[in-house]
């Protein structure tokens, strides 16, 4: 079956790598019209992945995020519009040079070709990735979470009809008809078929998608990442930007997992933090020195240093030096986002330079990996690959830069 | 024996992340120097490997490549410092914005990390992908061909002598001490220590190479590529550029392997290319309709169309449109190299878009398929990959771009 879905897919890229971006500008416009149109039916398919869901005891902050509101598809149909709004990256020159015998070489951005999403439980996924998919010319094959079935399904037939209302293949955007969990094994070994994967989900998933797989994954597994407060930090900042990090979300991939504090500051700093995590109620663990400064922490493990806690906890070390600092986050980070606070340039200099993570702040809050954030206008995940994309994909992690070379009949000699 | 390498490296290549770009430079004309000086030395290990080769029985062709001669090591050197001089492409900031909050967004260009090179025979790739791989802050795990062992250990030995010179970690660069083929195998599944891989060689290696590989590869299977002659091309540049594209040199992968050409002009053109072709020993092997035309030829078939032949052989067929051009280009090409020869701008404009291959020229020979012909500087092999790179591959693609933001206090609201 999915072999089908691949040939299909790979004929339906060959076509979209010529659309113009007209054409895939009033595919996404009738994306969102279709999906305020057909409010109704696809709320109704909703209403049975909802259900089943409630049966089987599906947590409500889970059931909330499956919910096809008024409100969700609203947010859906603003997003494609700001989409086909965007300027369409295919086709465009770059780096044109003029070689000494005159031919002109230049990099045209094309797309990928097809790519996979796997993703969990989020019906808003679906409309995102097949929007950006559709933006750069590539061919898409998506397959959501069983739990969301009838709403992907429903979600598909609006984009079918749209892009061939826009001239465009159907088979542009496929959705995986089946809940079977074979499925995902074959689709991360289709490599004849699928150019790229791009899975979103749990660690333990991607772990697994990228053990087995032959395509190639954009992916990150983890966030587990760290904050360091300087010795030259301002404390004040540094304490707004330590809550802000740790409590902006508890769930998201860039949520601070492990604070490291300068020892020479740790009297100063930690002390009035501590309170305030307690107080919102984030549980501290922190190594034998920090203990002295943080009465209500307990005692951390190795294991909490390499934890990813996606919850109201933290990990808090002291460290002598900047050196100490990188040397930590060089063992245990999971390589996603790292800040330091300092008022020194030479420390942030530094710090941004030679810690080998995808993203590396100074003065910031790790919470902010996001591709919106970043101005990038629209996220299809996160990479701590280092081939091709690293840190927050947008459209042109999508795409990639092939040689054209124009000349008047230069010969080689 | 190779997580030991894998292990020396990933620790070099934290050290080489944050390498002055004086120092590698600094090392690169450490290694000029003692080629230079090292010269009798490594003739006297190349002459092992030399006669054992002949002994072998190796082609005399090879034999030449295998050899160190004074002029190939004076080229070498040559490289050397040449690579020296150029700009060092690491921690180089682009794409620089400020957000509506105030903080800086930009991209940072950084090593890839532990780069493993796999090749055959020629002594000149060790000092050639030690000295780009050394530029761009990667440690590297070189993997030669066992005709070359002496030749490899003892440059290797050279190259070790000049990191440390420079106060560079000798791991950075490190020659596989053994010539076992198992070295290989493990090798291209070393994922917790080699980032990706350039394989160069022959098609079967790399194919074998790609179905066991779980490290990327950064690489080319083949060069199956195509001249399109169209209806309103210049038919005398399209004759010299038909024999440049074939006879510059007939080994190389953008050597083209398949003519095709537009029945309108064929009766003008085929005759006279066909009898240059057969003065010059190419064999011709063409569609039924093209037998027409060229007297001297053999009747193609559909293997013909799929085969890089790296010899003095030659596919032609006759098209009617350039969409049947595209079309035979889709099925058969190897995605490597493909040229269009006309006046015409709206059949260039198309052919450079739609040609789904790493390099589209407009009236020019395939066999420009060479990083020093695009003005890269250098080349560390050609990729057909979608994701990463694709084409020559220079010093570029062996870094990525990480994020780095820079604020003041900003906090996620």
């Amino acid at each position: 079956m999915m072999v089908t879905l691949g040939r299909q897919a790979k004929s339906a890229a060959r076509f979209m790598r010529a659309a113009s971006g007209i054409a895939k500008a009033n595919a996404l416009h009738a994306m969102a019209d279709g999906l305020l149109a057909q409010r109704e039916t696809l709320q109704a398919e909703n209403t049975r992945d909802l259900e089943a869901a409630a049966q089987r005891g599906l947590e409500p902050a889970l059931l909330e995020r499956l919910k096809l509101s008024d409100k969700a598809l609203d947010t859906m149909a603003i997003g494609l519009r700001q989409i086909a709004a965007m300027p369409d990256p295919i086709g465009s020159l770059s780096e044109t040079t003029q070689r000494p015998n005159g031919m002109r070489v230049a990099r045209m951005r094309m797309p990928l070709g097809v790519v996979g999403i796997i993703y969990e439980s989020r019906p808003n996924v679906t409309i995102d990735a097949a929007a950006l998919c559709l933006k750069t010319g590539n061919a898409t094959i998506l397959r959501g979470g069983s739990e969301a079935f009838h709403s992907n399904r429903a979600l598909g037939a609006v984009i079918q009809s749209s892009l061939e209302s826009a001239g465009l293949p159907a088979h542009a955007v496929q959705v995986v008809g089946t809940t079977d969990r074979s499925a995902v094994g074959e689709m991360i070994t289709l490599t004849d078929y699928i150019d790229v994967i791009v899975p979103r989900g749990g660690k333990s998933l991607i772990a697994r998608l990228a053990a087995d797989a032959k395509v190639p994954l954009i992916k990150h597994l983890d966030g587990n990442c760290h904050l360091y407060v300087d010795a030259r930090a301002d404390l004040r900042k540094a304490h707004d930007i330590a809550i802000n990090a740790k409590t902006y979300r508890y769930g998201i991939c860039g949520a601070m997992e492990t604070l490291l504090v300068h020892t020479s500051i740790a009297a100063d700093f930690l002390p009035r933090l501590g309170r305030q995590f307690t107080e919102m109620g984030v549980e501290l663990r922190a190594c034998s020195r920090s203990l002295a400064w943080l009465p209500d922490a307990h005692l951390a493990t190795d294991e909490d240093w390499a934890t990813e806690y996606l919850a109201p906890i933290l990990a808090v070390r002291s460290v002598d030096s900047i050196d100490e600092a990188m040397d930590h986050i060089a063992r245990y980070s999971s390589e996603h986002t790292e800040s330091i606070i300092t008022e020194d340039l030479s420390a942030a200099t530094r710090f941004q330079r030679e810690v080998d993570s995808s993203s590396v702040y100074v003065n910031l809050p790790t919470c902010f990996a996001d591709g919106f954030e970043y101005g990038l206008g629209a996220e299809i995940g996160i990479s701590t690959n280092r081939l091709h994309a690293r840190g927050p994909v947008g459209l042109e992690g999508l795409t990639i830069q092939k040689w054209v070379l124009t000349g008047d009949g230069q010969l080689r000699v």
